[in-house]
């Protein structure tokens, strides 16, 4: 269904016939309607959907309709809202909303409730803790597999996901995993501590998201048991949360790349003084480090002004040379992050970048000779101006993956190494070279 | 357990050490040490693996590795690995592996996978049709969740996931899905057809896989339909493939934005040689965009002899219009990306970037400004500064958003519209902008 069909049979108040439509979509395309929709008629939408699907579109609709909504929905409907609602998700609400909501909300979920979010909500944003949930299936290494299959058939309507099951002790000790498919392929009588698996990827309440997105990807795992510093499990972590986490991370490191503060908001979201804000303080570090640069070319007035033609070239040089290096620092930061390259590579990493650098800065000098011996008709020029490209490549290759192996073995993010910082050094290295060689073969 | 021992038991002759040390280990974390062993080692080890794990080994490990491997095994041993793959792994695998190999793995596998093998090889390579596999559990309308069951049973151990059960009729249309959830959470009598979801989202086998790798991401999908022009199911798509897809399409984006012929294959994976021309072709084209703004400053040499210090502030100018056209470009294409930004968004985007700019451009042309100030005392040149800055800025973010909607418009890549292109596009304009204002208050 389209935008225009809802708002249509909102304003005719077709309500039964938008019911049944609605009753036809999938609870991530409402929300993406309802984004859409202006905020004031988002409620009378809601208010249509059976309980299920109203939690569900609930949990996929951005922050702020859902802080209206909140807002206009009764304390009962409200209360319904959140019953559906998994811990994750509700944590994650709470966390995002403004706090003269916050109490709204928490009177809407029950006491129990109440005292696992508070225990929730201490867990560090980025951490494992906040993006688990602790609904789950427990099952004890005595039971059999009718036993299991049972206690599944009574807690699984509230368990976020019953394809991985948890068998823990009376302490609540994680003793081993179950997949819901070797359950169901045993014998009935099997005990679940003879067929459980033993060996056990779990992740700390304290490890960092990302870590823990990385895993999913590593292992293929469609949950992950999150356990305390005594190895209790407190709850798991979902496929698709790592997903969403994945994301994020990603669109944080394009940011990171680009010279822009990251930001957990949308574009949209993101007011224009903020957008200004995340931008402004690398552009202000860039631009001040640039000086640098102009300061050397002052120092070599009087090379251009006996050769004017040299400064037309400023610009090739000045853009060949940070694109050289963006291009490794791209495919190293990139690496790094996808665990291929590690520190103990530097050599490698050296030794590939160098021998690349020798064929790309050949290629270019020979390319640009021939357009400025056709142009004008200048060997000495040609000569100068390639062997600057020959140097400023290999230069800015070397910046290019040196750099962020640095950041990462200071523990920094190799992703602020990336276009803008390495264009900016290596314009100060390329513009020296440059009036270098032109000042020693042209004698100025 | 580490390399190094790895290595030393090996050379110890230590077998069933290792395989005790082994067993306690992930088929993931195995294949990433295999990964780092010689070559010639890898069999040994493989050799001790159990049949299960060598098979899910097999699937993780790196492409010239297994092709040694393939060539090592014998063929009973090849035929066990095969049986325990998957049918997309095994796609994968002949689709990456050399032709000469090829036939040494057919031969491995059973007469009838090789006819679903021979099927899935026709489907473009980023296709939904070449990420899918044949193995999933296919229910019929009239069963009783007891009936469903025992099929689950009888054909779940080949199955990928038994999370999601397809309702076929006999000519195998897709009908339902219902999940193993809902399945065991109902009365053994119920009949399948009164549970199952009839409002299903499945993909075609032609659609692209980067378009299915979304899917998962919104609708948080465990698995994903594959269905043929006449809505026949064919196939099923997993999370964990899905993953990999994202994580290969995001490193492209990185690399096509940073100015490199996107590549499969990892960094150390790929020669010197093919990094080479991955980079030059896009360096060449930049290279030679930048003589146009070399030729636009040739038209300006009375200006800079007149005043050198002209010349000294290009950098500046040049670099910080690259890095306003770049942050916006990327956050443009990471939104297109993302889905956030759609085409129709085009004026909201420009009319945000317009009152960002001007924030970004009067904040930075102050402090220019006082830095000027303070070094040469040149108020005219400040003002000549400020004014170049805000006018680059505005024209840098106009281009950085514009430039890739147009791309989309154009059904090309948003992503080749980045920084390095931006970059040199912006070069050309804002020397023009600089030159302009200097000549004109300046009175050259």
């Amino acid at each position: 269904m389209e935008l225009e069909e809802i708002k249509e049979l909102l304003e005719q108040k077709k309500f039964n016939e938008l019911k049944n439509k609605l009753k036809e979509m999938k609870s991530a395309d409402i929300s993406a309607l309802l984004d859409e929709l202006d905020k004031e008629s988002v409620i009378k939408v809601f208010r249509i959907l059976s309980k299920e699907k109203a939690g569900m579109t609930f949990s996929y609709i951005e922050s702020d309709r859902r802080e209206k909504l909140i807002q206009d929905l009764t304390d009962a409907e409200l209360k319904s809202v959140m019953d559906e609602l998994f811990m994750d998700d509700t944590v994650d609400l709470i966390e995002e909303m403004p706090s003269n909501i916050v109490p709204k909300i928490l009177k809407a979920v029950s006491k129990a409730d109440r005292k696992v979010i508070n225990e929730l909500l201490k867990y560090p944003e980025d951490s494992a803790g906040s993006m688990m949930t602790t609904e789950f299936i427990d099952l004890k290494e005595d039971m059999t597999v009718e036993d299991a299959l049972q206690r599944i058939r009574d807690i699984g309507t509230d368990s976020e996901t019953i394809h991985t099951c948890y068998v823990l002790n009376s302490n609540r000790v994680l003793q081993g995993i179950i997949n819901i498919k070797d359950i169901l392929l045993a014998d009935k009588n099997t005990v679940i501590k003879d067929i459980m698996e033993t060996n056990i990827i779990s992740v700390n309440t304290t490890d960092d998201q990302e870590d823990v997105a990385k895993m999913f990807d590593k292992y293929d795992f469609y949950a992950l048991p999150v356990v305390d510093t005594e190895n209790r499990l407190v709850g798991i972590i979902t496929v698709d949360d790592a997903i969403n986490v994945l994301r994020e991370e990603i669109s944080e490191d394009f940011e990171k790349m680009a010279a822009i503060q990251p930001n957990e908001e949308g574009y949209f979201e993101t007011s224009v003084f903020k957008h200004a804000k995340n931008r402004i303080l690398w552009l202000l570090i860039l631009m001040l480090s640039s000086a640098i640069t102009g300061g050397i070319i002052t120092e070599y007035e009087n090379a251009f002004a006996a050769v004017p033609l040299l400064v037309a070239f400023i610009p090739m040089i000045m853009g060949t040379g940070g694109n050289c290096g963006s291009q490794s620092s791209t495919l190293i930061i990139r690496g790094l992050a996808t665990d291929e390259i590690k520190l103990k590579d530097i050599f490698k990493v050296l030794w590939k970048e160098i021998r690349v650098s020798v064929i790309v800065g050949i290629v270019l000098a020979i390319v640009n000779g021939i357009r400025i011996m056709i142009q004008y008709k200048d060997l000495q020029l040609a000569i100068v101006i390639g062997l600057t490209l020959i140097g400023t490549v290999t230069l800015a290759k070397m910046l290019g993956c040196l750099l962020p192996l640095l950041a990462k073995k200071l523990k920094l993010d190799p992703a602020i190494m990336a276009a803008p910082l390495i264009t900016t050094l290596v314009d100060i290295f390329s513009i020296l070279v440059y009036f270098q060689i032109a000042t020693a073969i042209m004698g100025l």
